[in-house]
């Protein structure tokens, strides 16, 4: 299981003084991009290879408020792929108390040339790489 | 329909040149925001009674992508309230092209003194506003 | 003078209540925006003449806080311009109270094929119309 | 001399492609936050003596542009303690390239019950930290 750690920022509270509910969505691609690094696969290389991954839906359910300066421990699992969708899981936990703050989930495309594509046509390492960690998760 | 209208800001966009899918979320808000003061129940009255209404979940889907300066309506509509839960659904259109932008849905509870609570024990007028609104939506 | 119109979303305070103080530099922009877009020389024109406007420099004074619902009018003015350099002055008062909230300034170059460039070169029309702001600003 | 890391986020990018010139305020926040926690003055501690400092003014200069994934290692140092004002000035450098990709300011006064107040008076040893801090600087 992908962790990641992220501690909230003071811009990133409101003033019901928690944590605003929009940058767990940002917290999610944050934790998605290292994941896609760490696996081997940064946006660089998808890029080279003319490849975007556009979000297609996010969704978030809120368990417990958090707010400046705790850290997020937060973990990312590869749920479906399908070759040409990509859903993935998250768990965000507060470091320190151990309280579930967030569990959520997004759905990728890929774009090659502006096109829905199959990565496995277009990017047949990526495809592999994903294929993999999807197995790995089960 | 509650219909609210939202321009994307430069700030908004990322490096893809579209809005990012985080800013979704704050257009949900505002508009909701918009709403609540249009049907008579701004949140300084609820702050004035005691009763916060955090978000107990986001679900955004993303259809078209829209960019800077992009003009973006957003109905929105009471899909359920029970008392102690508030369902909304909205619907984000592109002003110029008629493109649906997104379509997306939260949902949210009601607190008193830091506790759930049924709002029409708390604010009996906000729950008989409420139950109007889901009434005109069907 | 321009004026433009900027209410403080929620998702814009921070957990001391108030407008959190990066978002005046979001809202120095929106009106920029809004100010080239209604002297005529909005961005899509500039994007076309091949010509990015980057900001070199900002500087905001923080005088009085704001909060969310707060409307704030924003007046902008051109305080320098010299063909290759832009500096824009606002003052953001807030609407009901009367108070000034916040005294911001803001200098831009110009870019063409990403080198430093003379906008009377590039673009005559929008030198014109610079100039003319300048001397109306006086 | 205080340093701190920072990596550019995907939703901190513009359509420009670059960082977004606001987020650079953020960026400074974080690196003040870290930088407290680090000689001792953690905002907890503030709180708990019921002192706030809002920040008074923010000047940033934009040197060299930087984009998403970009490490930026970005030096604070005290530049004027005068128990009732704090001045601090920030050097951001590109970690890769080694350029200067922005310089920057910002000062704060202390507030205890909403009043400006002296820090030596309801803080005094935080105000011995920052009068050490200010000579470490120099």
């Amino acid at each position: 299981m992908f962790t990641f750690e992220r501690t909230v920022a003071y811009s990133e509270t409101d003033r019901m003084g928690i944590t605003h509910h929009s940058n767990y969505v940002k917290f999610m691609e944050d934790t998605r991009v290292a994941y896609l690094r760490a696996i081997g696969l940064p946006f660089e290389k998808m890029e080279e290879a003319g490849v975007l991954s556009p979000v297609v839906s996010v969704n978030v359910n809120y368990k417990t408020p958090s707010t400046f300066a705790d850290v997020l421990v937060i973990e990312l699992k590869v749920a479906k792929y399908t070759g040409v969708k990509l859903e993935v899981e998250y768990t965000m936990t507060n470091k320190e108390s151990g309280a579930v703050v967030a569990t959520a989930s997004s759905s990728h495309a890929f774009l090659y040339k502006n096109k829905v594509c199959s990565l496995k046509k277009v990017m047949p390492d990526a495809d592999e790489l994903l294929r993999k960690e999807l197995e790995l998760s089960k």
